[in-house]
């Protein structure tokens, strides 16, 4: 699948941001002392460990945000595999702003890599089923899109961008509507017909009566995986079918096997660590 | 020590842009084809696991921030310990805006309270020692305020908040310069005399140099608990010496019975896993 | 179908920008001059001709961002239907306010009533077919949320919100893909399998390949009332149909009794004469 | 008389934004699917209907923020007359970024260009006679700018850009300061000398009490064409003359032929329908 | 001449990035390390030196955002003479909060009415004549809208507020378009006729060609007194007259006394010292 | 010492606003209606009076966002004395632009360098001893940045940039704390060890309590010089000594002379006039 990069109106108020909270008000002090004005360097953006790249583009905007003049070489895309090691991009510019703008590259490059990593892991570990990973709206606030991106970068798929894409019926709504079957009835009745309806079922009871009903999706919460093979031989191809809840590293090829078409797994997002990627000097000749 | 709540006029551009990045351009759809608009409930926000919690303030806003008339009892405070099953809060108002907010509720509390319970683990891990945990500039793009107060709620300490607040001489602008003790001149000779001044050192050696010229704070990068030891004693008490690499939960304890200051650790704020918290309806009446 | 309120926190920016046009730098200076600062009035808000309404609550926050103290009385309601005459609300606050917040107020409901109106004469003409009206992204720069808003309140539904929600195969795709086929198979490879694909056709031979291909959606752009009457029966409710072009007030009727899905306007957002709102004052008496 | 360019600094915010409300959160999904990256193609931008021509600026914006290497060739000027088929611009660059850009820079253009052919059909209308034609403040909200720009371009004038601008004393303001004549005073006692004053008179009596208390315009409020001649003829050139209300294409040239100053005509902006603009690729070459 | 308030709308951002920009990062953390959350005072909002007030309702912002339920009792308004020692309100508040806004209120409101003050002085100087005193755009970046009122606070009247407002013809126009005559003549061929035209003049000569052209207003430029009173006799009424140069408080009023209708004067608006005012504790008892 | 640029970052956002605050809604309608759109001129940026130059990088954005293709040759750089008549740069580029870009950069610039210059007088008048002289948070609202910058180009050095940057403990502190001695208590217990803590003190009595607990600065407010001396004395080196309160141009020698480290002043940043900096026309040829 093409992974479309991140458009740079919607990255670039991200690092114009971003930079404007790592210079404070009086900037890189140290920087300033230290380096000559004139002096220029070149920096390898070094994988330190092996994971999956995603945001570069991020990183090389904030690099050129803080000094127009910068050249980029990159070497490795979002997506690709790194391994310990492995050059990224050679960055050559004036020393004084790529010390300026490291860490604000490398915070954005780390955290989204991280994301695309342990997506990365969850594909891998389903290979050869049909499923596919999705991530969820629970995500670091402000950073939605670039962190969903990262996991398109890591081979996953995105659930909803944000409440208004489609119904997601949850246990909350079911209370309050007074029952599975009233609460999609009143989903119907009250979207268009170009709106996907998903309904949460926690029980192959509630399975029966949301496609009696019919749903275009279900999201088989919490459920043992010789449930869900059951829920998906229920389903029969009538809806997507989306496992959710206790998937992990060690379950998901369980899970998977069920036959489902999507494990939505929120601490990809949530709850990654960086992907640890650093900044060498090539070369920093005297000036 | 006080922990001084977030200003609302810092947080309140934070939860406008999540819960806008949340509602799309049509809204929470679900919400409002399933709820009648005068329904009212309450909910319970539980803690579902072992951990400090931070970030309450942001929270409540996102709730207050979609329905004004919502009622918020705080039973916990930020900087507290929680236990599974502990209710933070009762939230209580109308159905459709505490469904509509909470997704964006929690991302900010589950996140900022898993910062808060890393920070506190390393805290209790060198209780007893002289030294704090500091966290760095290695936060996610855009949340650096609010990180870093959940770290302070976590029990720990502040490094610079950005590259304005103190001279740090990394390795980097000491190999431009040609050497620490030209580093540490240069900085010196070009910034005001109520600047403090840190110098990253790698060996004894460089701490010598360091410790001739006269800094007010040392970086002890990457040393064995012995070359620490070392360290505290060559410094006597001149400088603030901050241990930083190396540093796990497992050798914490080690790291601070050296006798240092401080110990900076990236990770608690750049990969924190989230402290799982829910929102769980209290009661849901009919209509 | 429920009418969602558009969520305030996408409104008052849209407000607080046009009143911000509105006053200038100096602000209304010619009621400041002739009005006392203390002089209330009441203004009811009425319609001077036959529409539906939509933009109630964007003209109500605009009194309310210059009068805290407003009160308003809403008799009509968004999506209901207005003959010459008909008193939509009642605002009695400071006449200062009420004069300088008035043509801001104004400017958005009589603008988005234009759009409902027009929307929902198209509704009308094809009222007893199962055919739906649909706006486009053809929508005046800034507005595409509340114009959308206002063509649900004139009882249409809304297409793609942005370039984000869906895949529409147009022309210039086809062409630089090489054919209908080639597109929707890079469609159906590049995108998830959550993501609907729309594919425009221009010829009853085109609609062949698609539906061999498999599309959720086909845009029957320009054809005759035949030729979507033999489309309906080539697609077999096996994906939505959506006729567009030549489409107006005299042709629509014929459209609908095709049996398509939707019918696709873009003239309802981008070419919707206002609908004629003023404010009377009820009472203005001497001070 | 010459038509001053927007300056970019006020149309780029215009154009971030709509572009952004274009592309959603993940972008331009159907393009970035189908198009080949380094695909290039060229665009003529074609008028489809006869009238004048407004915002190419904006249009040729939308381009170059999506595609900094595009290459823009601009024919037609703002304020030249179209006739249907004529080539305003060829447009050469990414094929992903014109598909991107292309409804964005649409939108803008037929909108302002409906604006400028409605207003040059006014102007048109009154050839010959000393009057002007005016734009008011009912504009679309956010837009107030480029669309008094718009009415620049198709030949008319443009009134009070915002309330600050001038005083304008309407019936409402009357009602309350008592009386023509007051309100003229209070006007005059509470605003500076370089201020200008404009009242709004219904009759030939309040006419004379304006010109009696000394007004620089008066705004001539639905008066029949003799009420206008005779209003003319009292004023003799001692304040600017205004007509206003009943204007339509069919009776502007009489009103004109009365010999007032301005026809103030609001629905020249408020409900002009666009008018139609295309893109039609040039050369779509294989890759 | 009533003075106009100026619209919150307007001042709320000013206040808010100026209270963002005292904040920092931290917030104020010598209040919260001091100050019990629960402690509340009274301050007294004290004149120390004789002058003018203005922009009162700024310093009540800054204690209104930073503490919603601070209660501000206002004794003089914006306009009114202070004398040293004049109690201008009182303030009564949360301790941490009024500690918080203190220095924000306090440089609004000391730069505003130091410019009131200045511009005050100007007046006074020239009681008895016609002449205004009007300032100009040379005011503080991102302030001209609050300078502007102070000065109307002062007393002044103003001049344009941007580029837009009227046409100003300047040695540089003059000297590209190859004299006065034909500046003037391209002026009133391309703008407006509701458009004011001032043209520069600096000698006698250059006010008769401006005179004979026909201009709304004259900049009468260094001239000296006699030549003033000659250029008022030649204009005769028919153009505003418009004093500027060597104006200082000793040389004012024999400028005035030539019989111009305005003095324009950058220095009030750009070199205008601040007026101390002062914030005392009125009581602050124990808790 | 280095004077470190001002970031783009930080100074763009402030030149985007003065210049669209300038520009008004209509743009620049003199240099459009009297200026050919490819005249071209070069202009010299003079200085007219004697003074200290700072802000020019702003200067030169306003002409450059106004003009992308102006070139500009810089001969004084910020931080260099200047003499009437001097040459500051020089600036070709389109004269429309040039002349609309004007008014702003030249209020940016003689605003800065007047800050500069009253601070050089400042640090003039003290040479010799080893004070410096130090600004204060006294800041016109939303300048603070540049003004502390203008401060550094005069040799001063910066105070706290904001709330956050280190605790001043002042009077109605300590009035509400009951005494310094608690004051600097529950300071130090409440902020972490890499805050700096301040105090204020009137007498020497509070100044012998506060070193007895011990903070790192003193402010000595309103001391005679015979009183500095003392405290200079019982300080003796074991914390930095602040003077304030009494300084002006003729006093500040004296003051320095009692061997204090920092002079406060608030008046070198709110009450600076400006330096009266030109824009001369070299050449500007016939077109």
């Amino acid at each position: 699948m093409i992974l479309v990069p991140l458009p740079r109106l919607r990255i670039e108020p991200l690092v114009r941001n971003a930079l404007a909270e790592d210079l404070g008000l009086a900037g890189d002090i140290t920087s300033a002392a230290l380096i000559p004005a004139g002096h220029r360097s070149a920096l390898h953006m070094i994988s330190r460990q092996a994971g999956v790249l995603a945001g570069f583009d991020l990183a090389a905007l904030a690099f050129r945000l803080t000094d127009p003049s910068v050249s980029i070489a990159q070497i490795k895309q979002d997506g690709e595999s790194l391994t310990p090691g492995d050059v990224i991009a050679t960055i050559e510019g004036s020393s004084q702003a790529l010390l300026t703008a490291e860490r604000t590259a490398l915070n954005f490059i780390s955290h989204l890599s991280g994301i695309a990593t342990l997506t990365s892991r969850m594909v891998t570990a389903i290979a050869g089923t049909k499923a596919s990973i999705a991530c969820t709206r629970k995500t670091t606030p402000g950073l939605r899109v670039v962190e969903k991106y990262a996991v398109r970068a890591g081979g996953g798929v995105n659930h909803r961008f944000s409440l208004a894409d489609a119904v997601l019926i949850k246990d909350n709504h079911i209370a309050v509507a007074g029952g599975v079957a009233e609460a999609i009835r009143r989903a119907k009745a009250n979207v268009g017909h170009m709106v996907k309806i998903e309904d949460d079922v926690d029980t192959i009871d509630q399975l029966q009566i949301a496609m009696a009903e019919g749903v275009d999706a279900v999201l088989l919460d919490n459920m043992l995986p010789e449930e869900l093979r059951l829920a998906v031989e229920i389903v029969a191809g009538r809806a997507i079918t989306d496992a959710s809840g206790r998937v992990t590293l060690e379950t998901v090829a369980e899970i998977a096997a069920s036959g489902v078409d999507l494990i939505s797994v929120g601490w990809i997002t949530h709850s990654a660590p960086i992907l640890d990627i650093g900044l060498d000097a090539v070369i920093a000749p005297g000036e």
